[in-house]
Formats: structure tokens, sequence, C-alpha cells
């Protein structure tokens, strides 16, 4: 099996190649600047690997590679916009740099371009692959507007929060692996399995996330801890906090989720720690990663050929930023 | 052939059979509120009338209208942010009613669910639609981004112009009626003359619209005049005045532009009446006029069964707002 650096070399190679048009110059100089400021390109790969799983790997895996790639970062420069995000990867955001109007057009055209890449697939797997794409960026859009209401509410519960973060982050790694099984030929049960493997290791890929702004080592993480305290954000942390916290700590947690200091980021780890939230993270972690694995050994393919996937799953957990 | 209104009617119908899921209800509500406020139908109904010039209107005529409809609306709550519209159709915008963030997201799920229409046609049109409907969402786009690039300009030319109009509105009606030819089984000739009759009745459509804002009927327009003139947008007139007014004209022109005075509009409009932009714009609309009559001549089906397409382009023409 080609390894997953192979992969990404092959897809920047691939990506070099797709120029947007010259003009209008803004618009795309705009749309440039997402995808060169790079990202891990995890969701193309997927397409990429799980197409290998079942058969040759064909030109259409590209153009739905691509596809995906594009919708991600459209996604970026919009979610980006409504967080009014200064930083993206450490590098100045499309709004940031190109203001408001730019980055929201730029965002719409890379969607476009997202179905255009999807439409040089083959008319045999056209609709499949329309279906699968359609229903999911749909979803990222709904996860996105359910992560905006939930800004405005102090009574998410765990269930609908993990609903959200599917929509929003998860379902697109679903969709990546489907889309490859489904251009190497696997049949629906396979296919669902890839789905559920890539949905979960997408949820089990948030906990860390939301685990490591808390409790990430700073050097590593290569940004300040604390950041979703800061914002205010719900996470799963602060979710399995507000559930777990003694009376006397749930009204500090409150309080300070009321206050906009600075300094409430130890108080407020101070607490998770009380609540033994870093446990229950890694245990939640543990839990999605392993549903997701019981989904890849469920792929009835040979177990030798699964072994990028599975290094892949491991990086996506133990990674330190 | 089936009238205009009627076809309104059977499009109307299945717009509201057509509902977007009920929840996240911010999300879809604001989407609805774009749909509910009405408009023409035009381009819907060019897919159909299309289709209808070549034989029997096949369910994915209605498919391919709905995609049309669901983009043109995607783009108007997209621009609508882009220029701080308060207003549309006299309704408050979707940005207006419910804050940016939701109307960036109910645009790109408008955007996502007009691909979903599309991909509902059958599978031997897909290709063909999805390459046309990516390259006319593309150049939408695209014109947009000119708009908002020559409102910083003020050497914008004639051609520019024109380019920039073609591609942010003729486009989307070329594309509308070519769709509904390919769906009806015509000929690349036949598509491409439908293609250029709705492009040159684009532009002929939008040299009315400049015209009405500077010398319609207030109270037939149902909106206050000269709104152009106050926006400073680039328009036909506005283009045309500056290129044949004489040196102290010109200068008083430039002078106007700069100010944001109430009152500069009854002396633009005197500018633009001695540079004789009135008659001028007139014979621009006739000339599109006149260049889409020709290629909807030139499309290969009897005279008689054109009747509704030409007296929808009269209707275009002649309209008071």
């Amino acid at each position: 099996m080609t390894s997953f650096s192979t992969f990404i070399n092959l897809f920047e190679e691939r990506l070099k190649e797709n120029k947007f048009p010259k003009n209008p110059k803004t618009l795309y100089t705009a749309a440039e600047h997402i995808l060169s400021i790079g990202g891990k390109r995890i969701r193309p790969v997927c397409v990429l690997m799980a197409n290998e799983l079942f058969g040759e790997i064909l030109e259409d895996a590209f153009q739905a590679a691509l596809a995906i790639e594009l919708f991600h970062n459209f996604s970026l420069i919009h979610d980006d916009m409504m967080d009014k995000a200064p930083l993206r990867r450490g590098k100045p955001t499309v709004h940031e740099l190109y203001g408001n109007d730019v980055a929201l057009l730029a965002g719409d055209v890379m969607l476009v371009k997202a179905y255009e890449a999807l439409a040089q697939t083959h008319q045999s797997f056209l609709p499949e692959l329309m279906k699968l794409f359609n229903n999911t960026a749909q979803q990222v859009c709904e996860g996105q507007q359910l992560d905006m209401d939930f800004e405005n509410r102090d009574d998410v519960d765990m269930e609908e929060y993990e609903m959200m973060i599917t929509q929003k982050t998860s379902v697109l790694l679903g969709c990546s692996l489907q889309m490859g099984a489904i251009i190497g030929g696997a049949g629906k049960g396979n296919q669902e399995h890839l789905y559920a493997f890539g949905k979960n290791l997408g949820i089990a890929f948030q906990v860390q996330d939301d685990y490591l702004d808390a409790f990430g080592n700073p050097q590593k993480v290569g940004k300040q801890i604390g950041g979703d305290i800061l914002a205010n954000k719900k996470t799963f942390l602060l979710i399995r906090a507000l559930q777990t916290a003694a009376p006397h700590q749930k009204q500090r947690l409150d309080e300070l989720l009321k206050e906009r200091s600075e300094n409430k980021v130890d108080e407020m780890l101070n607490i998770f720690k009380d609540c033994k939230v870093e446990e229950w993270a890694m245990e939640a972690k543990e839990k999605f990663y392993q549903k997701a694995l019981f989904h890849l050994e469920e792929v009835a393919v040979l177990s030798s050929s699964k072994e990028e996937l599975l290094k892949l799953a491991a990086f996506l957990m133990h990674r330190e930023n």
C-alpha cells in the first residue's frame, strides 16, 4: 500500500497543477491564500487511501480528493469570518487579509470549484458521489449553524454537542473515505463501515482537539493554551465539567463563563482537573477511537491493506498539535 | 405552448413542495425568507420554456429550474450582504433580519441545495448540466468580484462594464435556457443560440434596469429614483455620460461622484440628459434585444412554438418596474 506521506506528496502535486484562473485577481489570490497555508490534507488523502483498499487508484479519486479539499477550505474561510478569527495555521485569515466581501466570494467560488472537480469524475460515479457530497455539505452547514446557536445557550448537553461536532467536522472525514470506496468499487457494506470509521475517528479527533487546547503543551500545540476557555466556547471538556461539577463548582463555572478576563484560564483548568475532565476526555477519545477501529476491522479486505489507514488513525489520536 | 403565467404557477407549486429541513430553525427560516419574498421566477421558467421548445417537459426540467432559482437566491443573499442592502423587493434582506453570520450560512446551504436539485436529474443529463452550471456559477462569482473592483476605479470603460454585467447577471439567463434545451434533447447549435438569446436579453434587461433607476416613474418603479446615482454606482448610463461629456461636464461629474449629498441626483440627471444618455440607453437596449431576437430566430423549431419566449422577451424589455 502507498504510505500516507507519499499520498500527501501526490495530492500536493495535483493541487499545484490545478490553478485557479488569473482574473479577477483579488478573488483568486484570496482563494490561493487559504490553500497555500497548508493543512494536513488528511481528508483528500483519505479518498485516495480508501480507493486503494479496493483497487487501482483512479483519476476520479484525485478529482474527488480535490473536491473534498476545496470544500474543506471553502468552509474554513466562511467559518473564520463567522468566528472573526485573525489567524489560521499561524497565518492571517482570508477576511483579515482581503476583507469580508472578498472572503465571502472567495469561499463561494471555492465551493463552486469543488463541484467542478467532482463533475470531472466518471458519469457512472457522479450521481452517487454527488448525493453523498451534497448530504455531507448540507450537514457541515447545519453543524456550523448549531455551533453558533450553542454560543447563545448554556444548557447544551453532551448528546447535542456530539451531534453538532459530528455534522460540523466528522461527516466530511466519513464522506472522504466513502467516496474513495465508491470509486474503488466497494459494495454498500464496506462503504458504510469506512464512513463510520471516518465519522468516529473525526469525533475522537475533536475530543483530542478540545483536550490539547486545554491541557496541551504550548510549545508543541503552537498556540496559546486555553483559547477555547477565553472564547467561552462550548467544548467536550466544558460540557463534561458542567455535568459533573459539585454545586459550588458549577456556580463558579457559571460565573467564570460570564467573565471576559484573561486570568480565568487557570481557575477553569483547576475546576476541570477537580472534575477529572482530563481522564474523562482520554476515555471518551478512546471510546470513539475503538468504535472507529471496529468499523475498519469490518471492512472486508485483507488486514495487511488496512495498515496505512491504521497508522493514520493512530497518528491523529496521538498528535500533540 | 404553455403560457408564461401557467409556467410560473407550475414552478411556484413545485417550489412550495420542496421544503427545507425544519432544523436548524435559524438557518432554514432565513433561507425560506428569501424564497418567500417572490421575484419574477423568470430564470426557472426559462428552463421549462426551453425544454418545451424541443419536446415534452420532463421532471428533470423542474429539478434544473429549482437548482437555478436556489442558486439565484443564494447569490442575492450574499450580494445583499456585500452591498449592505437593507431591502430587497421592499422587504428586509436576510442579513438585516437574521444577521451576517446566518445570512452567510443560509446562502451557503442554498448553493448546496441548488446542486442537490441538479443531482436529481437523469444520469444521462447530469455531466453536461453540471458543466454548464459550474461554468455559470463561477462566472457569476467573478462578475460580482468585478463589480466590487469597479467601485474603487474611475476608469471603467463600456467594454469592461458589459463584460461584468454579462457575468454577473446575463449568463444565468443563458444557462437557464440552455439547460432546458439540453433536457429537451436539443442539438449543440440550438443550445448555443438559446444561450445567446438569454445572454443578450440579460444585457438588454440590465440596460433597462439602469435606465429605470434614473429615468423611471417612481410610482411604477416602486422605489426612490436615482438610487444608483446616490450610491455612486457604475452603470451603463454613467459610463456613457463620462465617455461623451464635454470637458466642463466631465469635471462636474467627477466632482459629483465624490459628493455624498442627496441633492446631486437632479444635477446628475441633467448632465445625463445633456449627454443624450437617455436616447443612447434606448438604442443600446434595442441593440442587445435585436441580437437576442436574432439568436432566437436561429433556433430550428417552428416559429409558432417560440411565441411565449418572444412574449417573455418583450415583457422584460417594456417593463416599467
